[in-house]
């Protein structure tokens, strides 16, 4: 019973969501509107892969999170780089704007239309064009699930540079295009540095192959950069080489309670000394986040109530050593009172288990209503401040405010809930928790993006030539705006 | 005596540098010769830091490889970030050409003037403007020399993130120009990953502060990524925020002899498996490389007589492990037969002379005469046939053909020594070196950049398109192209 009254409860969420340019007030610009004989053309380019009806598109039109809500008449499902350099050509000639879309996971809006923007998904073009076994180099369609890749790599005894919560339905195109960070970046790095090469379709229906298979190549600027992080405004990607690490041998996981998060600092600042190379993953969460993820999704915590929660992974090429290592870091944090109780997990379902403590809280949090979500880069030491900061200026206003991230990477997940999105609570909310970010000199995205939802605060966090110069790249690359707009960059 | 004749013949070199407008026939593109008045005013905003003495301007003129040539007239020597937007500004209105310099150990004459460009230099901003030691990010100025960098990190148990044989002269602002390679790419990745912000000034003098020492930060397109390894022609880097390491607990380091390439990419295999996380560098070279290090620079090669030569270094946290997991490597490849003689060092002067064999390789080719270099990427299991294929080729018509490199991140250094330049030889390795290359898909430079003497040759390792948009990003960023013009983008 409880399972279904969730369920009822996230359906009539469904029914709720307000269209985004109702709730935001925001006016279409003057594209084409989608014709018949648009559809025709889509048609015959790609019989069979083109939605129109309205109540398949609804899961398209609407983000994950439920949070906005577009009008698209139309979503077109290439299966290759030809067919969407065609559909481009085709629109940036007639002025449609176009919603690039891959798993539709994204948390700011920047995954659905606003309007009526035709949306091109990746969601067939999900082939493993190459994989080489000396280099580690995979080559793959866009459109490729995250956690299918991950899997496909582990046979050959290799993982995905990165790893997120929403694994299962995100693209690895759409990865990407937001330069995702996740659970793994503290260890193999950001996509800056592991994508090697992209292939992409520009607004005017151009190919811009960098798809490169090299861990090195200085010739010429670095132009696929620019694609990484724009969040589909300035080409549609269409694939990717990424550089995949080893598959450790051995992995372990340690769940640990801390009195405060002074001690959260303590234990991560103890454990990156004691485990070096093999730490892959230093995460935290509040009591408040464990609270939610055992009502809602009925998942037990294994440890005794505390008000602050760590999850440290290790990855490494001997269980011994690394066992060793874990060992005199547990004994060492317990002794010196850093953390009051922990368990440890090394065989494969534990883990899993033990993940899905940290992975499944934003799951939890949608149970509970509205949820605010804020992605904020931080100096470690200054990161929960704010959540405290933020529990202090909005009272009872707000039924949860809850921070849990990747510590590790100063990245702190600031996420407040309501019964329903209520514009007082939100103008309570922005721009202090902006400005607070600012004041520190943090990051108002860490990893999120900007999406239709952040992008009006870009300023806080870049400086006005900055987003001069995006303004300017923008024009340069999309000069009809057609590919993703109302998105990343504010308006004027 | 070997010293000073050594000496003697560097400096006959240093007369012969031929011009390279003669050399390559180039054209001087119309930029305003530099006045009286012009000096006047540099001297009137950086008194006693314009450098005009034809005596003094000489080894800024020169590359370090004594292989191009300009003429500048003058050098300027800003501090601060003001000045250098100051003189930028000018410059632009005034349509002078501007060539940035760091420490000019660049190896494709990006660094030195090609004509009579203002020589704009670092060599005076030379400040550490903060280190935080929790995040182990470091900001300071373009001109600091990267071995000083590591020296101060050190002393906090910290290290560069890159490392290369000219660390003693190059500067951090140049090394990110050029998006430099190095030593320890294959565990810390490329700059790509690890600068976290720049300071740069564009072409008309406007400053771009893009200097975030956030880890995480997506906030709008990552501009900075365009100024990585664009070489001085879209701006000029003046600040560096870069992630840095932890000073690893244990080095260790082994030098092997293998008996043929194929046992030295099987070495690579077995100890990536092996060693895993605390691998930190796999070299390679070839005995010719051997030969020439004893022979010029008086170094012993401390195992017996073999055709190839493997450098692997570890860097852990844990002494105990490490040199457990390097001596079961070790034993492994010896009873495999995968190596045949190798030594081990664990102390910190053992480990610097080892690493000296392989990084002098260069110093000591220069001793030969003139060095033809070239800098491939290719698949590994590739590598060395391109040395092998070049010997057949030039046969007796070049002195040395010698093959070494970073074998882990697929980066073969292939260098061909003759008495002194000419056409002829030129003529037979190139375009042959470059058409080979992107036969198999590699990268016709793969750390040391395009500068003058590579640029003409992307189009062996990027498509037609790709080039056509770095020119017009050239063309929005520095519309008179007054930045190290000549280099990097292929004249039309």
């Amino acid at each position: 019973p409880q399972g279904r009254r969730a369920l009822h409860a996230a359906s009539a969420v469904l029914q709720e969501v307000m269209l985004t340019s109702e709730r935001y007030r925001v006016q279409r610009l003057p594209f084409s509107p989608v014709s018949d004989s648009d559809v025709a053309f889509f048609e015959r380019i790609m019989p069979g892969r083109v939605i129109t009806s309205p109540e398949d598109l609804k899961p398209f039109n609407v983000d994950w999170l439920k949070s906005v809500r577009g009008c698209s008449k139309v979503m077109l499902k290439p299966q290759t780089t030809a067919e969407v350099s065609q559909v481009l050509r085709y629109c940036y000639e007639r002025n449609l704007a176009v919603n690039p879309q891959g798993g539709n996971t994204g948390l700011v809006g920047g995954s659905v239309p606003v309007f009526d923007e035709i949306i091109l998904s990746t969601a067939l073009m999900n082939q493993i064009i190459s994989f080489d076994k000396v280099s580690g180099i995979l080559v793959c369609q866009a459109g490729c699930i995250l956690e299918r890749l991950n899997e496909y790599l582990e046979e050959q005894e290799f993982i995905m540079p990165l790893d997120l919560g929403a694994k299962g339905s995100c693209h690895i195109g759409g990865n990407v295009a937001t330069n995702a960070g996740g659970l793994r970046l503290l260890r193999y790095g950001s996509l800056r540095g592991t994508v090697l090469g992209l292939e992409v379709v520009l607004a005017d229906g151009s190919t811009l192959d960098c798809l490169a298979s090299l861990r090195k190549d200085n010739t010429g600027y670095d132009l696929k950069q620019l694609f990484i992080g724009s969040e589909g405004t300035l080409g549609f990607i269409t694939a990717v080489s990424i550089l995949c690490p080893q598959k450790p041998k051995a992995v372990n996981l340690a769940f640990l309670g801390c009195q405060s998060f002074a001690k959260v600092l303590e234990t991560f600042t103890t454990c990156r000394a004691m485990l070096g190379e093999i730490l892959s993953a230093y995460e935290f969460m509040d009591e408040k986040c464990m609270q939610l993820v055992e009502k809602h999704l009925k998942l037990s915590n294994p440890v005794t109530d505390s008000p602050f929660y760590v999850l440290i992974e290790t990855s490494g090429s001997n269980s011994t050593h690394d066992e060793e290592k874990l060992n005199n870091f547990l004994a060492q944090s317990m002794t010196s009172g850093l953390v009051t109780d922990g368990t440890v997990a090394t065989d494969d379902k534990k883990i899993k288990a033990m993940w899905s403590l940290r992975e499944r809280i934003t799951e939890a949090l949608t149970h509970e209503g509205y949820v605010y979500k804020y992605d904020i880069s931080l100096p470690v030491g200054k990161l929960y401040d704010l959540v405290t900061d933020m529990r202090a200026r909005l009272g009872h206003s707000a039924k949860n405010i809850v921070g849990y991230g990747h510590l590790g990477d100063g990245n702190l997940h600031l996420n407040i809930t309501a019964e329903s999105y209520s514009h007082s609570l939100l103008d309570a909310i922005e721009p202090f928790v902006y400005e607070w970010t600012a004041k520190y000199n943090g990051s108002i995205s860490a990893e999120h993006g900007l999406g239709f939802k952040k992008k009006q605060f870009i300023q806080y966090s870049k400086p006005s030539e900055a987003i001069f110069l995006m303004k300017r790249f923008k024009a340069m690359l999309d000069p009809k705006g057609i590919l993703n707009p109302y998105k990343t960059l504010p308006s004027s």
